[in-house]
């Protein structure tokens, strides 16, 4: 059975601080959250984790294997480097959906988002090395069949980015609903799900949903392991099998 | 009328780049195409650029007053500094998706993404200085109206971006459709989209489509001048406006 | 004859930031330093200017070909992405030394490094374009002779470093009183010098001097253009002489 | 006693590279010294290390508290990153140079730095847990006695560099002939050194020494503790002290 510990990293009074005392550049900003996601994913993969830039502003992460001691030391150094702080909430449950809700939870009642006091809050219990175990983290690695034949080299760009965008919008949604399981684009035409207890029958399931609501054809790979930086590179050798294999579906354990 | 010029810059090989001799680590990828959007975001708003991070193996710029120097430079500082090369190519329309077409078929003419010998492809003409105007570029900012109120401090995070992802999804969908224009998600709850030359009541039809369509409220300033960043920023004060005003639309000329 | 155009860019009460409210943790500030030179390298190299390191929270850059606007952006960029500001001073003079004294007394006019309430000062007058020539910068790069052989591959890595350190230090006192000029280690074996009108013998005679003095010996290549990416490129170029023809000192033109 | 370990970090075949297939912008390779240098620093950092820049292609850090594990995962992060590889080679020594010396022969015994085909060894080993004490390292923080007043805001900004890479100089060399000691230079007028078991004494003496030498005034902060961190935290706050008290050495033990 799975055991997500999500942290949620959110930038303090970011909305306000974008366009105070003067709307700021696009590019710097675009630089700015880029970059900042860019660090956030090294200090957490430096531990095993991963991050997934969701909406720049806030930031999904699955931690399991960082104690209390190591969040905070992400918040420290992006203060440190950055001209805006973070928060940092963590949830931990079997069910990935209810960690990120309790991580949620934990950020909105310690203020606003936009409330110009509430800064670095740390919130939540993270998962004691008692209670960690090598099934904690399902993660799938899903991309699209063939994209760059039937995309990419085919089609004006834009299309081609509508399509995986479509594919990920209801990946996300079903991913979520049916499995109570988070889904993010991570470039290309890939999808990382940090998933349930999700077993075969479910992803051939997902991927059928997929392709009759919106006509797009996926393929995963997952794997299950102590913590996401394993788990998700189990993941992205299945995904390797099910190319030799021309299979769909191919689980690492 | 506006003359979009909009430079595609394609990430050589990726694919196979990212799984040989091995899958390479998750965090790591997501670390290099962050740093690498970074880039390109400075390079070519050093000069009144606007990059979108699109697909991040493959980035869409607005380059209306880079020539084709410019474009080989950022080429020559990614190769410089990344352990991957980019293919860029560059195609200009009054309409922005012809403009990305005519971009997109310069590079599949060159060479499919995945051929291991194209590298470094340069394609395609820039406007010259005599063909340029004040009006070549129509920028438009959305935003989505009291997201945080009614998402951020209320929901799970990853509802909240369900939501968003909805809204951003019929968007970019209704605005290439009807209105030959492209969009892009550029975090929190902002979608930037470079139009065509709309006016006040297509801004407003697109956001009762996207309303009626999955019961997402936006707002909207928008910018017209010479090149992406006046533009934008003179979107980004109308922006403002709507913010004061309670408007839903707002032009900055 | 040269004239250089120097921008000294110095951050605003960088020393009590540092400190402020407790130490911050070394590691983050020397990542902060580091990124940010690594920025003002790129937003100058944008338009063939140079950027050294120098103390860090005093940069030294060459800016021939930036104009005021473009000093301007310099400073709008680094405010909108670091948790701390520049001030940026403009120096132009025949002699590179005179043009940075001229720099550092516009920043020393318009308050302390340190004072709190001095912040982004923007002075000085870049050329204008009709008084730019070909000949405005004389760039001399120089390396240690078979450094590699002789210190890398032998020493004690801290030994080897102590040796360039030595030759450094000694290289750059006896071009600055004899020369006029201005010397930057800028890593390896390397030494950039921006340089005053020397010629031939001038080159001959500072690498004898270093010798005699520190026992260190280095070879020279020189460039002169109107630019400092320019001029720094025909150096490089003729280092490479100096490699393949066993020579000392080799001109660019 | 101190223990101290030194991972000598070596960029693979760097100088060809910067050459190859032509010399390579220099803005473009200051931008990635200076960046995969901020890396290793968050990398180490990030695990209570400290890292210097010292000449860039070989960077030297304190890695007390790596393991081989800790070590092959900066190398790994870098090479999925980087156009280029390192090498890694640890030396333990209760003296700092000794340790260095150990890494650095390590390196020489695996072939040339300038050898196309060393690529990312790794090589030495770390401290076991069980000889770690809380003594491992003792870490000095310098800086110049009234730099901004003296210097900063009164002389040309390389008049200033001048005198305060002379005062480093002789430092360096100081503290590696008499203390075994490495000493490192980190921006504005701050050097961190990575002592032997220096006493109080020691350092008065040393800084007699530089001042007879080239009439530079330092003061320092000294700490002692497991990690670099730790020590190097505890320097600064010593060093805090010596500014409050207006002494010139303070013990943070």
């Amino acid at each position: 059975m799975t055991n997500t510990q999500i942290a949620l990293i959110q930038i303090d009074n970011y909305g306000p601080w974008t366009t105070t005392p003067e709307p700021r550049r696009e590019v710097d900003l675009q630089t700015l959250q880029s970059r900042l996601y860019a660090d956030v994913s090294q200090l957490v993969g430096n531990r095993e984790g991963y991050a997934f830039f969701a909406r720049f502003d806030n930031l999904v992460t699955v931690t399991n294997g960082l104690d209390r001691e190591a969040h905070r030391l992400i918040q420290t150094s992006l203060a440190n480097r950055y001209p805006v702080t973070a928060s940092i909430s963590i949830g931990v449950d079997p069910l990935p959906i209810e960690a990120l809700g309790a991580a949620s939870r934990g950020l909105q009642e310690a203020g606003s988002a936009q409330d110009s006091k509430r800064r670095e809050i740390l919130s939540g219990e993270p998962l004691s090395e008692d209670d960690r175990t090598d099934e904690d983290l399902q993660i799938a690695h899903f991309d699209v069949n063939n994209a760059t034949e039937k995309y990419t080299d085919e089609l004006n760009e834009f299309d081609t980015f509508i399509n995986i965008e479509q594919g990920y919008a209801e990946l996300m949604r079903h991913m979520r609903m049916a499995h109570d399981s988070l889904s993010f684009f991570v470039g290309g035409d890939n999808v990382i799900a940090v998933c349930s207890g999700m077993d075969k029958s479910d992803y051939h399931e997902t991927i059928e949903h997929v392709r009759d609501a919106v006509d797009v054809d996926l393929k995963v790979g997952v794997g299950r392991a102590r913590t996401a930086q394993q788990a998700g590179m189990e993941a992205k050798h299945a995904l390797e099998e099910c190319r030799e294999n021309g299979s769909l579906v191919e689980l690492g354990w």
